[in-house]
């Protein structure tokens, strides 16, 4: 499980627009799992919730997340970023989740009503595969 | 987040062979995820690790997981299972995970030099979204 930087081709992978799961940790120790939009910023990774997700709390009680990116050209090439969310913060012109939806979508988030928090995951350490295939 | 048996249009998504990805939790309380394939298994779901995964000593830890499939026509409906690892059982004759391979690919599993385990989930809780739409 390497830790440090990505190799610049699983950053190219990570940059695309590919389905992806979040695991976050409830404080009963179970994990929850769930589709989501992520944005490779700089060296973190983006995501953003509805203000209501238990996720939120969740997150404030344990840090610690894994996201899965399944390549959106062919899934059995994957890659897996683990580390804590490092800033939660408010995103109440939605500038945040628009980034989202347009880099998934191509136009702002259709949503206007409900208010959305940004989550930054810095990422301590990855995992790739390509089938059977470890990837570094 | 409910409980109890799945409605039958779920059933019917998860019986699909979808993208998935499957959260369980290590020794040390961090999630960690990654892509695998799974089958719906009457009214468990089955997963199947090579024997040297790490994620398997994670599981006779803490048995809970999560598994987000992803719908194949559109990741945008997605399911998420709960729930314990009720059974892990050795795959000698590889059956197992040429059941996997078979509903995913068509064929037997390739690699036939690699021991295997299966792990059979039994679904406690579940959530299902399309877009924003939660689904029931």
């Amino acid at each position: 499980m390497p830790t440090g930087p990505l190799p610049d081709h699983l950053r190219d992978l990570l940059a695309k627009p590919n389905p992806a799961v979040i695991g976050t940790v409830r404080p009963d120790g179970q994990p929850v799992t769930v589709a989501t939009w992520y944005l490779l910023d700089g060296d973190r990774v983006l995501v953003n919730m509805d203000e209501g997700r238990a996720r939120l709390e969740h997150l404030k009680n344990e840090p610690r997340v894994s996201l899965t990116a399944l390549d959106s050209e062919g899934w059995y090439k994957h890659v897996s970023v683990r580390g804590p969310v490092v800033e939660l913060a408010d995103d109440p012109d939605l500038s945040g989740i628009d980034r989202l939806a347009t880099h998934y979508t191509g136009k702002p988030y259709a949503n206007r009503e409900r208010g959305r928090v940004n989550a930054w995951i810095e990422i301590e350490s990855w995992h790739a595969w390509d089938g059977g295939k470890a990837l570094r």
